[in-house]
C-alpha cells in the first residue's frame, strides 16, 4: 500500500495573487468542482478576512456538495492586541464555515520584530492561541509557518519553537512555508529532515517558485518527510508563482510511489480547465500536462521514441493523461478519437478510414492552432464530417461589420445568408462588431430555424495565440451556448478576431441544430 | 577568488528544436552577439550536419569578432560502418571551423542495442575516434554523454565507460545529459558525485525539463563537482524546453559563490532581448527576469516588503538588472501608489491631495473593470492626470472600421485626428479591424511624432471581464510596445474589443510621447 501524500491545493488563494487572474465566484466554484472531482484532499478556497468576494463565495460554497475534498479558509494568527475571540479577521475566517482552517504565523524572529513589531514571546502566543480558538471551534487547523526556511537559517531554535506554539495549541499539521522562494533542494531537504526529527507531527510543505526551485524543493522536502504537499495546480501565484501540483503529484506517485491522487489520468484535463478558468493559456511546455509536453519535433528524436519511448519520454504520457505528439506525423490520440467516433457510428473500429481522415483533419486544425480539449461542439461537427454526417444548415453569402466611435451601441453588422433557395439579409446594431454579429446572423437563422430562438451564449473567451505580431496575431476564440437544458462549447480560429468569432458562432448555431435531430 | 562555472549556452542548437521557432541566419548572428556580450563562455550554435541553414550560419559567422566567447558546433559520434574521417557529417562539424567542437555519444547500453544497433565496444570505439580525430584537427572537444542518468542507473560501469572512452580520445570536458528530461536533484547529486570520483576529468551538466526538475538538476550537479552548465537562456528546448540559465547562474552566482558571468546585473536585458530574438513573450514569472518576478500585488506584501525587502524578495531584484514593481490592485495600498507618484514628483507626501485624487481615479476605473497591474504605461498616465501634468497630444475626430468576410486582409479602418489646428486623415487595411485600426492611428500620427515610427506592438492581450453576456461582455485589453529599448505595457477597458484596443494603443502612443521629454 503506497503511503498517502495530502494534497493541498490555493489556487483560490494564492493563486488569486497571480497578476491578471481575477476570479469571479463562479469561477470559483467552477474550479472547486475541477480540483475536487480530481481528487485532492484541501481545497483552500480563499482569505475571508482580507477579500469581501471570498466572503460571497464561502456563503455559496455551502451548499455544494463535494465528493471528496474538504474546503479550507485561510487567515492570519490573532493581532497582537486583541484576544482571538476580539479579532474580525478571525471571526471572518469562522464565518467562512469551512471543516479546515490555515492559519500563517510568523516563523522567522527577524520577521517578528521589523514587521509585527511584538516580541518573540507574545509571537508563540498568538500562534498558540489562534490554533486553540479555531481548534474550540471545530476547525482542523494547519499551520502555516511563514518564512520557515530562512527562519531556520537565522535562528533554528525560534523556527521550531513557533512549530512547538501551533502544536500546543492544536494544530493538526505543521506546513514549513518558503515564502520569499529562494530555497535550494538541498537546504530544504536537510531542514525537513532536521524539523522531522525535532517536531512529532505531521508537516507539510508549501514552496514559492523564485528561485525556480518550487516543484523540486516539494519534491525533497516530501522525501525528507512532509506528507503534506501544498500548491496551486498550474503554478499559478504571486511573482514566480507557486509549486506547480502538476509537477509535483507525478513525480511523487509515478517515480517515487507515493499516493496522492486516485486517478492519475485525470491530471491533464483538470489542468487545462484550471487554466481556462483563470483564462490563462496553459504553457505548452509545461512538464507532464503542456500540449508539447511530449511533442517530438527532431526527425532524430522522432525516431528514437518510436524505437525505444524511453529515449525521449521520461514516462508514458498516457498516466497522465496527455499523449505523445509527432509534430511531422500525427499518430496519436487515436484510441480516444474512435471512441467518440463510436458514439456516432458504432460499426467503427481503429482500422476504420473514417478514422485516419479525422485524425488528419484534426492534425491540420491543430496546426493552424485549433484546440478542442474544451469545444467538444466544434470536435463534434470536425467528426461528422470525417463520417461524410456532416450536413451545412445555411451558406453565407456574406457578412460585413461597421464599428464606429460613437455614443450609444457603437457596432452595427450585415449579414447575409441562403438556405435552400431563400436568401435572407439581416442587420443588428451591438456592443461591439462580434456583439452585433451574433445579433444579425441568429435573426437571420431565427427565421428558418425557429428553435434556436431559446439559444444564447453565456461564455466568451478570447486567447492570443502566439505574441510579436502583436494585434495580428492568431486569437483562439472558445464561445459556450445553452439552450437551457444542454450547455456546449464552440470554437474559431484566425489572425481576424471577428472570423474567429464568426465560426464559434456558426458551429455553436449547426451543433444545436445537428443534436435536434 | 570564487570558483568558475564555464556556462555552455545552446538555445541556437536544442533550443531551436522549441515548437514554433526558427531562427534565420540573422537570428542567429543576432543572439550569438546577445550571448556574447553578456559574457556566456561557449555559444553551441548548430548542428551542421542535420541542417544546411547552420551551415550556412558558420560560413557567416567566422567574419564575427567576439569579445569573450567560443563558438561551438555539434555533432554525433562517427557512424558505426565509416571511419571518423569518411564520416560526412563529421566533415560538416570541421567545416563549420569552431574553436570547440560538441560531439554526443550514447551511454546507455540499451540505447546502444537498440537504437545504434551495435555492439558496446563498437560504441565505445566509436566515442573515443570520434574525440581523437576532431582533437587531431585542432578542436576543443566537449563529449555530451547522452542518457549518462538513466544509463547509469541501467548500468552504471557501461556509462562511466562511455566517458573514460571520450576521455582515452582527448575530449576537454564530459557533459552527463539527463537526455529524457526525468531525474531528480538528489539522483542528479549522487550520480555526480560518484562520477567525479570515478573518472579524472572536467564535468558538465545538460539537463532536459521533462520532470520540470532541470534548473535543480543543474545546480545540484554543480554542488556535486560539475564545472560546466548547459543550458538555454531562457530555457528554450524541445518538449518542456533545457534548463534556463536564467534561472542556473544566479543561482549559482548568488547564493552559491561561483562566478559565471562578469556582470550580472546584464541578464534580464539579455533575457528579453533572446525571447524577442526567438519571437516568443518571456513569461511575466519567469525566476529572476521576468517583468512580474519581483511584482507585488497583495497590500499585505507591498507593505511587507516595503517594511523590509526579504520578506517577499529572496534576493534584491537590481541583482540581476532586474526591477521591484508594486502593482496597485483593490487590495494593494496607498504606500505603493505614493511611491510611484514620487517619481513624478518628489515633494509629495502621504497627505497630498493629489495622492487622494490618484486612488479615487484609481478606484473608479478599477470599479469599471480596469486593472494597472503590469499596465504601467495607462497607470503612469492616470497618475500624471491627477498631478496635473497630463496634456494630450492629439484630438481624435472619428474613426470607423469596416470587417469584411473576404479574401485577403479582411478589414479596414479610417481615422481622423486633429493637432494643433491642423486635420489628417488616413485609412490601412490589416488582419482585422484592430489591426487595421492600428496601423491607420499610427500613420496619421506619425505626420507629427515621427518618433513613433521605432515603436512596435510585440504582445496583445484580450480578457473578458464577466462571463454570462457573452459577445456583450465587458473586455479587457493590455498591449505591449516596444522601441527597442524600453517595454511598456497599457490597458482599455470596454464592452467593444475595437473601443478597448483603440484606448489601449492611444495610451501607448501617449506613454511613449510623455516619456520623451
Amino acid at each position: 500500500m503506497p503511503e498517502k501524500i495530502t494534497i493541498l491545493d490555493t489556487t483560490l488563494r494564492d493563486g488569486a495573487q497571480t497578476p491578471g487572474v481575477s476570479f469571479s465566484v463562479e469561477d470559483k466554484l467552477a474550479l472547486v468542482g475541477t480540483l475536487d472531482a480530481l481528487g485532492v484532499d484541501i481545497i483552500e478556497a480563499g482569505h475571508p478576512a482580507s477579500n469581501p468576494k471570498d466572503a460571497a463565495f464561502f456563503r455559496k460554497a455551502g451548499a455544494l456538495t463535494l465528493g471528496h475534498a474538504r474546503l479550507a479558509a485561510f487567515g492570519a494568527t490573532r493581532r497582537k492586541d486583541k484576544t482571538a475571540a476580539e479579532d474580525e479577521q478571525l471571526a471572518a475566517l469562522l464565518a467562512a464555515e469551512t471543516p479546515v482552517a490555515v492559519v500563517f504565523g510568523k516563523a522567522r524572529l527577524s520577521d517578528v520584530r521589523a514587521v509585527l513589531g511584538c516580541t518573540s514571546a507574545e509571537n508563540l502566543a498568538m500562534i498558540e492561541e489562534t490554533a486553540a480558538f479555531l481548534k474550540a471551534h471545530g476547525r482542523e487547523v494547519v499551520f502555516d509557518a511563514e518564512h520557515f526556511f530562512d527562519g531556520y537559517r537565522e535562528d533554528a531554535a525560534y523556527a521550531l519553537e513557533a512549530l512547538r506554539a501551533a502544536l500546543r495549541g492544536g494544530a493538526a499539521s505543521l506546513a514549513l512555508c518558503d515564502t520569499s522562494g529562494g530555497g535550494s533542494p538541498d537546504e530544504v531537504y536537510d531542514t525537513v529532515r532536521a524539523t522531522a526529527r525535532a517536531v512529532d507531527a505531521p508537516l507539510g510543505i508549501h514552496c514559492h517558485n523564485d528561485g525556480g526551485m518550487a516543484a523540486a524543493n516539494t519534491i525533497l522536502a516530501v522525501k525528507a518527510g512532509a506528507r503534506q504537499a501544498q500548491g496551486t495546480l498550474v503554478g499559478l501565484g504571486e511573482r514566480c508563482g507557486n509549486a506547480a501540483l502538476t509537477t509535483v503529484i507525478p513525480h511523487l506517485q509515478l517515480k517515487l510511489g507515493f499516493a496522492c491522487l486516485p486517478d492519475l489520468t485525470a491530471l491533464t484535463h483538470a489542468a487545462r480547465r484550471a487554466a481556462e478558468i483563470a483564462n490563462l493559456p496553459l504553457p505548452e511546455q509545461m512538464p507532464y500536462v503542456g500540449a508539447g509536453a511530449f511533442a517530438h519535433k527532431a526527425g532524430m528524436h522522432i525516431d528514437g521514441v518510436l524505437k525505444k519511448p524511453d529515449t525521449f519520454e521520461h514516462i508514458d504520457p498516457a498516466a497522465v493523461g496527455n499523449r505523445r505528439r509527432l509534430l511531422t506525423s500525427e499518430v496519436g490520440g487515436r484510441m480516444g478519437l474512435l471512441g467518440l467516433m463510436r458514439a456516432l457510428d458504432p460499426t467503427l473500429d481503429k482500422d476504420s478510414p473514417a478514422l485516419a481522415d479525422a485524425l488528419r483533419r484534426l492534425k491540420d486544425k491543430e496546426h493552424e492552432g485549433y484546440q478542442y480539449e474544451g469545444a467538444e461542439g466544434s470536435l463534434a461537427l470536425l467528426l461528422r464530417r470525417a463520417l461524410g454526417r456532416y450536413r451545412p444548415f445555411f451558406e453565407l453569402i456574406h457578412f460585413k461589420t461597421i464599428g464606429e466611435q460613437t455614443q450609444g451601441a457603437p457596432a452595427t453588422a450585415v449579414v447575409k445568408i441562403r438556405v435552400g433557395d431563400r436568401q435572407e439579409v439581416t442587420a443588428a446594431e451591438g456592443e461591439g462588431p462580434v456583439h452585433a454579429l451574433d445579433r444579425a446572423l441568429r435573426r437571420a437563422l431565427e427565421v428558418f430555424y425557429p428553435q434556436l430562438g431559446g439559444v444564447r451564449l453565456i461564455d466568451y473567451k478570447v486567447r492570443v495565440l502566439e505574441a510579436g505580431d502583436a494585434t495580428a496575431a492568431r486569437v483562439r476564440v472558445l464561445l459556450t451556448s445553452t439552450d437551457g437544458r444542454d450547455v456546449w462549447t464552440t470554437t474559431g480560429v484566425s489572425a481576424d478576431i471577428i472570423q474567429a468569432s464568426f465560426q464559434a458562432l456558426v458551429d455553436s448555431m449547426e451543433y444545436r441544430l445537428t443534436e435536434d435531430k
